[in-house]
């Protein structure tokens, strides 16, 4: 009906589906939980919890077991947590300077990472296509085990629906088709879902890193492009067409320098790594190395390297006002270059922020540097990936791929 | 569970008042509806939307009615359709130069509106809510059935919760507890919830005006202060506690003017009803008088005017090329002094709107002038009070005042 809101109509075969999603998708989030912790959570009964946890255990997607003794009175409850080999996901990332790809299981922990660094530039879409199937064919081959999907996280701008990436500059890819491409070199059977790597660092910052367990995040992620992500009461905000979350391109200065992206004083020329490197007098392609080095420079009192980084602070600290101001999250995330200057920098970033912040939302705000590094945007791809899995458990366990472990398991 | 994830988990009384609430809520925000499309609609049986319709039907909530006859074959399915008289709501508008009142149906129909303008300046709370309680006591008195709740729509920053206004500047209000004032100066022994102005008429404009089926809107709405609101996939964006929207507070030209809420060169500097008069060389507290007068003078050609218009039209571009770049609407919907001025100005923030924004989100997105003028943040005051019914229905049918039409009924 309306929005999807009548939707919420229910029959019974509805509810179970629904019901095996809650479990398995709360096992893979928070990891091993009692029966007794799935039925306080659930809201539903002993016997409905033992019959649905079953079920999953029969098809090879949990595990129980018994819970250890602790003295205290009565039968513990099983601990049940999800089966990493039920079923696999490949993940891949593609950055501007680096490509990495993972083989993650059911419950989010990976079994493989390969990651490879690359020349900055433009690349042709088949070049780096064959470099993904370079990198992931022997990881591929060793996987012994169903494999539910595909997740890709690129540095641009993407449409969700069918994996077009409409614009990555740094690539210098304008209306690309990634996820079909990818699709036909794999030659998987599974589903290849694409998104944009701040988008995919925010989920997964939200699920495994530093913003586990709150509801409402700003995910910030700059290195040569600043992008990042927002989740909004616990679900990752995608917009209309997935495009959501590019604050690198919010003008925040109309009279500054021209954007990559067409416009002019967007929010990465101000904050971006070209920026900064640029303000301290370093090569704009010396990428990682040079910020540290500016850094370094900072820290040992050379006036044109604070300059710069209180430059950047100062403009970070605006933009992020701005976006607490708009989506009033209760967590920013800094990723990236940002969550390494941070330090640094964050006396002048909070007291910029303070000035330009109005207070209610103000006050609610923490600032912390991302957790889990350069990986963030490649797990995010892998839940990505596994998103199918855990929204309806139901129907991948009728699937030919049955997520059990195979006879060459090693 | 994590993020009220697991909390899906569900049991059949669960279940029950789900489907109770998704019947409801699709005839509320829809209109009347066939029992064959509240089938299509719900994915539930139809012998299940009998028994539900009928348990909604003898508690007065909905009525049925027999299909007219289209000499189709087969027999015509009943239509369903909310009664309006089995509850109401007060909604109450707190605006800088009006206050409105407003008692509303179940279905969304209001029974009676009252409007009062006001001059504009700082106001004790205490004489707001004496006001308040004045313009409602006849309407509340003239209520012959029961009242749900109370919705407030102010012109502020507002914390959900408890309904604090913890910043209105064009009232001169700061840590504001408006709900608790408003609930004590009322007396009902009814629950009362204050939003903000900007992102109730969001509500409003998504359930009953220009963005009635659009999943993912951006409302602007511009008088004194610059707000709005954000539906997100269906749902009010409202971030961690309900502060999300204040979209006139993004920095947006920092080497701007001075922002009232303390920050420099918010939106607000640059699109307000004050930025425009002061361009147009008018009293800046001339308000929708003036806005008409510089409307005019600019289609008779004076450059003042003409100029003053187009650096508003500029600067709102600008602006919403920032939020579509980081919220990927489908639709932009231009409320109060915004809407009024587009037809004028459509050129200007056509062309500014396409150099600043993303192609993809772009290509999306559209933008359309408000429909439900200066009553739409009111309305969705009334939507703000109804949701506890059309969420839980069933725990509104237990409640002592049940929704009968009581036997003085008019």
């Amino acid at each position: 009906m309306q929005h999807g809101r009548v939707d919420l109509g229910q029959r019974s075969e509805t509810v179970r589906r629904a019901n095996l999603s809650a479990i398995v998708r709360g096992l893979h989030e928070r990891g091993p939980l009692s029966r007794s912790e799935l039925v306080a959570a659930t809201g539903l009964t002993r016997s409905a919890i033992r019959g649905l946890v079953g079920e999953l255990a029969a098809a090879g997607l949990v595990v129980e077991r018994p819970a250890p003794r602790l003295g205290t009175p009565g039968r513990p409850s099983p601990v049940v947590r999800v089966e990493p080999s039920a079923t696999v996901v490949l993940a891949v990332e593609l950055l501007v300077d680096s490509m990495a790809a993972a083989i993650v299981g059911l419950g989010g922990s990976p079994i493989e990472i390969r990651r490879v660094d690359r020349p900055r530039g433009h690349l042709a879409v088949e070049r780096v296509v064959d470099d993904v199937v370079a990198l992931t064919g022997p990881m591929l081959r060793r996987v012994d085990r169903p494999l539910a999907g595909v997740g890709v996280a690129v540095a641009g701008v993407v449409r969700r629906s069918d994996g077009l990436v409409t614009m990555a500059p740094n690539l210098g890819w304008v209306d690309v088709p990634l996820g079909r491409r990818l699709a036909e070199a794999l030659g998987l059977d599974v589903p290849i879902a694409v998104a944009n790597d701040g988008d995919l660092g925010a989920l997964a910052e939200h699920r495994r890193g530093a913003a586990v367990g709150v509801a409402d995040v700003l995910y910030v992620s700059g290195e040569v492009g600043v992008g990042g992500g927002v989740i909004a009461g616990d679900l990752p905000l995608t917009g209309a067409a997935g495009f959501a979350g590019e604050i690198g391109h919010m003008p925040i200065n109309p009279g500054g320098s021209p954007c990559r992206c067409g416009s002019i004083g967007c929010w990465e020329t101000e904050v971006g790594e070209g920026a900064l490197l640029a303000l301290a007098g370093l090569p704009p392609d010396s990428g990682r190395t040079g910020i540290e080095r500016v850094l370094a420079e900072a820290a040992a009192g050379t006036p044109t390297a604070v300059a710069a980084l209180e430059h950047v602070a100062r403009w970070l600290a605006i933009g992020l006002a701005g976006l607490v101001n708009v989506l009033n999250p209760r967590l920013i995330v800094l990723g990236a270059m940002h969550g390494r200057i941070y330090p640094a920098v964050r006396a002048t970033v909070e007291a910029e922020f303070v000035r330009r912040t109005l207070p209610g939302p103000r006050s609610l705000v923490r600032i912390v540097p991302a957790t889990l590094g350069p990986n963030a945007p490649l797990l995010g791809a892998a839940e990505l990936a596994l998103e199918p899995v855990l929204a309806d458990p139901a129907a991948f366990l009728d699937r030919d791929h049955l997520p059990i472990r195979l006879a060459s398991a090693s």
